[in-house]
């Protein structure tokens, strides 16, 4: 375990810096948690006006402690802060706690407030947890490190779940939800404003804790997510399942622009794609976020690409309830097959065709039950099973249960959902670590989160750039060619040179090429359907005119053109070196659905060729491509490999910070970019 | 209260056919259950082969009965149902309650034992609940009359919400969750295959019954929606409020085809129009089932169309996410106002700018929250005031639940929604009737359900029609002349007579035109972009002996020709009457839309203006005839008076089955009608 590891989870001593002697207090709740707890470490209160706080020694600086404490909980003012970390790097703490709010959420000030924090850490070996953190509890050796009302009661539930929150107060939430469903803790940690110490970069100090056996993240931005990234890949690694709720699913709805890539920023959509290709399951039940890990850890991260599933069940109406939600969430129930309905009857169990094995009477018999559920997890067309139980679970709890409990111990997942309230049934699974649902919506959130997982890869390294200057059209389909991404054939002509020949036929489309003009059509810089030479003459010259009105100063000597291109529809390709996740790439359908529609499929960078036709799949307008309605077809293959190889934009030398084809033509036989725009990190 | 509703609620005496002496068997359920919960009426067990059953004097028959029953609860198999039920019908039972399955849900054979049972009540006053109904009870006077096993506990919580259930089995998950929940029941019916009584006409039966304040409804299927619409219309009358959980959403998406009316049948948009056109509030969550009665109760019919909702909270995370579920369903949160954020300041609130009102660490003081609620619940700005309550609530219920308590009993509407596991702030707000919600998806699924209903409006006089026969084109032109819904000029030609001058320009469109012939397409039936009279004889030739080649039998002897009309977008405009629910009103996109993007608003027939505009402004893809990207703007609101025109037909004496305009053209001014098929019941 590393010396953060150590100092977060087990200080051998904490200072509270600002005890008050009042245990009501909020600066006086930790005192009076380490002390109820039975935290074995030593507690050393810091108050200048007090020689004891809350009947314990107390002591007047950081300085005069008789030791250096592993970890120091600061609990003064917002303005005393800095004062009080300046000493703790003074003397070699390894870890700072800070609980004061008022900084980077605080507009200006509070950003300085923060960066002098950091400043402070800079070049020492004192890392921070804050500011902003309601605090760091860990249930299995009492350190209940925290100011946090919910800790009031008897300490929260042992166990070998470990939590990260944005959020203080969905600590407490999580706590309490999680004992009355049976569920305990290793850990605890609420992040703050993550001056320093990242949601992830706090989680990957636990890694190596034995006692961990997943993570549950509260999550209300991005903020940090190359940590979590890397976090989230060497979780996976270690088969330790990561789970995460992550507010703003609501804005990506509202958000209304898709044409340019740049206003992706900050958008669900690449949260969303961010996460599954972590390895995270993303979860939007509240309950589920509880739920969802013993699923998590049963399907492993390599077999996610199918989710076929089978549904046993005792109540017709609770099983119509799982499927439905299923189903809107794109999880398919499979009917057992004919082989598997014969090989029910012949194990005794009355077994009719249709969606789900349906017992309503008989299920309610333990050997009946687990007659099915044998058949069910051994039948080849289910990757999953899912028992969904009635009233005996309520009313018989230990008979219904015995089956599942056995059940559940084979090599193929199941999943239990209880359709009454049922709180000893579901204590009795979860304690057994069978994965179970108190409700259709969780259960089907946790099946369908965990099966959209994608194997988690590492990040790639991180490369900042403080600004980017665009290329012009001409040397971004240079790039193109050297990615292997087709275009539309180009030629340039300087304004000031005789007409050359053009290799390719009219009618042509003729564009202002210069990289101090990006956007073209509002400068009158585009010129379409130029049917001979005499009229392309008169159009570059109209082009330079246009350009000069609209940019007088910038460098015009140069006009492009091309073949006019007609497709079986348009995509729109972008990539984008997304602040918090990192490369990404997106298709959409391209002109005017793009902005209509919204729709678009969205993932890290780089993609295969396989996952770039999931991509294509995503994007239900491009289907318009696939040729329906006795249309011409367009070649949605092509469009997929030009995909997956502007994708490897983030693999390159060049620091492409942002490209977007608009539009990508989508031919009969290929596809073609006829315009694109690239910006690279300025030198 | 009727004989209906006294034999269903409050039976003087029942009879229990088949009774078992075994109290644990299913046949020997309901006497034991009666037995324990001390219903006060006359039980009379029947058995031919014991004198007495389960300690109680028996009888041979129903025949050998001392009085004849109120209530006659049948737990016989299904082969001999239908002689118990003849003797039912023989000694003027009011009231019949069959237990076993097998009937209509098992093929030819069990609808024909269904029908038989219909047969036997043909012009009798008995009356039939089931069959394959569990039961029926009224916990208010221990009328557990059912073999619902989950009854085997401590007699259900007796309470004002009245449960209708076309699943047996989801009875007893109601009555232990609601039980969790502190919700008790004044009624619960298993309404099973609805043979004779369907689950509408037993809710009305009981719409007298005082002790009856609200209906939850958990439905499988929309089947006979006309009783249920007039229930519902009867219950908004008398302001008792109706929730309902409907199966079947993933249905519709998976559905395929809109591209003809006929395919909507069964769909779960139709379904969810029904439901809010009869003033149902429709949840997607389990949880909200329970839960959304108190707020329907407190948000009038009359008032659901706006739904701003502002919010109060103790807790950052647990707003947020509040918040993220709202706008998931299209509710959005309303921030307060800046005179709202001066009266909160000057009531002593520190209130800041922002989407909700933030009160994390002073809203756990009493007088805070009670100042910060009265200020919130009296701004004009807000139709619903949440407030998201944290720690305080599990830990200091009473202090964190007295300010709710006070400030629901106002005029505007107060949800509570509570992050923690707080069951006993729960259950004060429940007992209090305070709308309160232990998730944040069940809140956002209840307030998005209560403000999506549309005031309630009586069902029309239903219409069957075994058969319908189809208008010709040029007929059906004429029937939406008589509704004012435009479209293009037609004339009609005789093949046999010479050509007359037409009064409008080439191009022009040819079509066949008969009555035998609706898929004129297939049948070569229509040529296009005809320029002059010489080309528009050449094509009716054409058409005639392309239709006699596809149809050989059909009478051909007219075509149809129209201008060519050239509009911004296509819209599909249906109208149908649908089997469950009666008349309804559909719009979606036209053209390759249609069937690829699968938007569409549907409304029960017939809709005003006003509802039309909704529709349209529903269906996304037709936002693209808006006039966006400089393009033309198509006239919209043309296009939602001719879908209320066309609606119409709903009140027509003409008794149209069925009805469709595809494609409407959208025009930049007015709409035009280009196709049109008709469909009237056969006479």
């Amino acid at each position: 375990m590393s010396r953060l590891a150590d100092a977060l989870m087990r200080p051998r001593s904490v200072a509270l810096v600002g005890a008050s002697d009042d245990p009501a207090k909020t600066s006086g709740r930790p005192q009076r948690f380490l002390a109820e707890s039975g935290y074995a470490g030593r507690v050393m209160p810091v108050n200048p006006g007090r020689a004891t706080v809350q009947g314990q020694q107390a002591w007047p600086s950081l300085a005069a402690l008789p030791e250096v404490p592993d970890h120091v909980f600061i609990l003064s003012p917002t303005d005393s802060v800095a004062a009080a970390l300046g000493e703790c790097v003074r003397l070699g703490v390894p870890l700072v706690t800070v609980l004061a709010d008022g900084f980077s959420e605080e507009g200006e000030e509070g950003r300085s407030r923060e960066q002098e924090l950091r400043a402070l850490l800079e070049g020492s070996r004192t890392r921070l947890v804050g500011p902003s953190s309601i605090g760091v509890v860990n249930p299995r050796n009492g350190l209940l490190l925290t100011a946090n009302a919910a800790f009031a009661e008897p300490q929260a539930r042992d166990g070998r779940v470990f939590v990260a929150s944005h959020s203080g107060s969905m600590i407490g939430a999580l706590v309490s939800r999680g004992r009355a469903r049976g569920i305990g803790f290793a850990g605890l940690v609420s992040v703050g404003n993550e001056a320093d110490l990242s949601l992830g970069e706090i989680c990957e100090a636990t890694l190596d804790d034995e006692g961990i056996d997943g993570y549950l993240l509260f999550l209300e931005s991005m903020r940090h997510a190359h940590a979590l990234h890397r976090f989230a890949a060497a979780a996976a690694a270690r088969g330790k399942p990561v789970v995460a709720y992550k507010l703003g699913r609501s804005e990506a709805a509202a958000r209304m622009a898709v044409t340019h890539t740049g206003a992706l920023a900050g958008e669900d959509a690449v949260a969303d794609a961010f996460l599954k290709d972590c390895g995270i399951a993303r979860v939007g039940v509240l309950d589920a976020l509880l739920e969802t890990l013993p699923l998590a850890r049963r399907v492993s991260l390599r077999s996610v690409r199918r989710s076929r599933v089978g549904v046993v069940t005792t109540t017709g109406g609770g099983a119509a309830m799982a499927v439905d939600q299923l189903g809107i969430r794109g999880v398919t129930v499979e009917p057992p097959s004919e082989a598997t309905l014969a090989r029910l009857n012949s194990a005794g169990v009355k077994a009719r065709p249709g969606t789900v094995l349906d017992l309503t009477l008989a299920g309610t018999r333990a050997e009946v039950m687990s007659a099915a559920l044998d058949v069910m997890l051994s039948a080849p067309e289910f990757d999953l099973v899912l028992a969904t139980i009635g009233s005996s679970a309520r009313l018989q709890p230990e008979l219904a249960v015995a089956p599942l409990l056995r059940a559940g111990k084979g090599e193929k997942p199941l999943a239990v959902m209880l359709v009454p309230e049922a709180p000893q049934a579901l204590a009795t699974l979860t304690e057994a670590g069978i994965p179970s649902f108190r409700s259709p919506e969780s259960c089907a959130d946790a099946i369908a989160a965990v099966f959209a997982r994608r194997p988690a890869r590492p990040p790639l390294p991180h490369r900042s750039a403080a600004a980017g200057k665009s290329l012009s059209e001409f040397d971004a389909y240079a790039l193109l060619d050297s990615l292997d991404v087709p275009h539309a054939p180009a030629v340039k002509l300087r304004f000031d040179e005789p007409l050359p020949r053009l290799p390719f036929e009219y009618p042509v489309v003729a564009k202002i090429c210069s990289a101090d003009i990006q956007h073209k059509t509002e400068a009158g810089g585009v010129m379409l359907g130029i049917r001979d030479e005499t009229s392309l003459r008169d159009a570059l010259q109209q082009l330079r005119a246009n350009a000069l009105r609209h940019a007088p100063s910038a460098n015009v000597e140069e006009a492009l053109v091309q073949p006019m291109v007609a497709g079986v529809a348009e995509a729109l390709v972008g990539y984008r070196v997304d602040a918090e996740a990192g490369p990404i790439v997106m298709v959409a359908a391209g002109g005017i659905w793009t902005e209509l529609v919204r729709e678009r499929s969205v993932r890290l960078a780089p993609v295969s060729v396989e996952e770039a036709r999931e991509m294509v799949a995503e994007v239900r307008m491009l289907q318009a491509a696939a040729g329906r309605r006795g249309q011409q077809a367009g070649d949605l293959e092509a469009l997929a490999q030009a995909i997956a190889a502007f994708s490897q934009l983030a693999t390159r030398a060049e620091h492409v910070l942002e490209a977007e084809i608009n539009p990508l033509k989508i031919l009969p036989d290929g596809v073609a970019a006829v315009d694109a725009l690239v910006v690279v990190a300025a030198a």
